[in-house]
């Protein structure tokens, strides 16, 4: 099986939706994209958290396949936390807390057993903290998928420019997109963002859908309808994992393999964001994840 | 060819964009429906205009083969008249002018010889407006469409509630469809609306493309990511003439033939807002529109 190195944060979340309100549980982009790229390749997990991260919830990255050998444990430290709140249409949400606390002076340690992966996937964190992961390993992975975000838009513009220079995919939202490029047409965003460095720009669109570019070609992947959401986080860090998982279990990188990578994490999201926190991501079948690809095939077919 | 009864307002539009304005041009719902629908079935026009409406306009209907013998000329009275500006964004919009004029007192005349119709296409008008256009048809036809919008709801919701009843397919947009429905999960929305009468409900989701609802299947016809927006009036009325032009031409009205004909609507969609008013879907050969129909193929084909 080909490795995969998944960077993101090991956290801790506490989400109040108008239905539910959860106390802190396990959390992080870095748990939802190795939850849902387990189902696919071995996840090996490159994190840090705080002597207060219980053992439990190592155990259950663990059981699920996922290598935890590059989780920095730093003991006399606290764990990375986030709260947020989710308006009545879970399309807005507020922050309500962020306590940096281990990610504050996170230094990235690759461990000697991640070395010569074949793939890796940057999740949202500092571009800093991303290019370092990239420039440590000794060779470079036959593709690097980043995820980012409108902050390090607002801080660390230049050394965001730098990374994404370095990367094959970045995956981004429609703002986000508008704003990394100054062009408010998404086609001629992504034409943009090419040109910075990545040969895929995906933008992701939340409950419309997710859209890849590459070269002049277009691959649209509307989002499957849902009757029920009851928790949008973690939606974009499951379809990244979902995404980079088939890409390395398929071990092939051409436009036809990217389009289905993302069809299947449009499939993995969709789960996610039906229970609260990481539930709808944890425990899915073989079968589960099938049927849900073959809605999308339903969703998306016709015969024109 | 199937007879095709269009309802819907032959007007003058006038357009701000930040690229663009126009002075009064032709416009109005009927028009860009009938322009659509005249490229795969002959379109019978039920509208009224006054005497201030040039008979150029009404030269350029008959030229692309609609029957305009349901246009009412009202000689004393002037033309529906509506301005709109753009904001940079080009999704939202304000209204500075609507002048109804001949609209506020519209009686609908069917001719005899658009009795028997097999199709009928009720354009965004009032819904008591519509429900005589169906009222006055000796025989009721295979397949009725009806558009409407927020200001019916907010004015005339019981109306509207008894014209939906009567009708098989409803077109309507996602804020729209969660007003009449009172469920925020489009797929929720459509199931109540699905309960009023309509056996297919169409969301419209603009650039995010359009949703169909039939008993417990789904499909979803994302939009084409166009690299100019030029001017997005018409894009909704050019989607449902596409779409009963097609369903006409066709003469079926299953599910998988509703399918292509959101597929027609919205490659034939693309071409409107290229353009300034009436223009970009004034006049396409057929082999640009098989090509923008092959477009959306290669965009949501893939391969898993």
């Amino acid at each position: 099986m080909k490795k995969t190195i998944i960077l993101g944060s090991v956290a801790f979340d506490a989400i109040e939706t108008p239905f539910e309100k959860t106390d802190k549980i396990i959390g992080g982009a870095g748990t939802y994209i190795c939850f849902a790229a387990s189902y696919f390749s071995k996840p090996h997990a490159l994190a840090v958290v705080g002597g207060d991260f219980p053992q439990e919830y190592i155990s259950k990255l663990e059981q699920k396949g996922i290598v935890i050998d590059g989780i920095q444990i730093k003991k006399q430290e606290k764990t990375f936390f986030w709260s947020g709140k989710y308006f009545d249409n879970m399309n807005q949400r507020e922050t309500l807390i962020t306590e940096l606390n281990v990610l504050e002076h996170f230094d990235p340690i690759v461990p000697d057993s991640y070395q010569n992966a074949d793939y890796l996937m940057l999740g949202n964190l500092s571009p800093i903290v991303q290019r370092q992961v990239i420039e440590r390993l000794t060779k470079r992975p036959k593709l690097i998928v980043m995820d980012t975000m409108n902050f390090w838009m607002d801080i660390l513009f230049d050394e965001l420019l730098q990374t994404i220079a370095l990367v094959d995919v970045i995956t981004i939202n429609d703002e986000e997109a508008r704003q990394l490029s100054g062009e408010y047409s998404i086609p001629k965003a992504a034409q943009k963002i090419m040109a910075m460095g990545p040969k895929y720009v995906i933008i992701k669109k939340g409950e419309h859908g997710a859209i890849v570019f590459y070269k002049n070609k277009t691959f649209y992947a509307p989002a499957l309808p849902l009757e029920t959401v009851i928790d949008p986080t973690g939606a974009g860090d499951t379809f990244a994992g979902g995404f980079i998982g088939y890409i390395a279990q398929q071990d092939k990188t051409d436009f036809e393999t990217i389009k289905n990578a993302i069809v299947v994490g449009s499939a993995l999201a969709s789960f996610t964001v039906e229970q609260m926190g990481t539930q709808g991501i944890e425990n899915r079948t073989q079968t589960e994840i099938n049927e849900r690809i073959a809605a999308f095939k339903t969703l998306t077919s016709y015969t024109l």
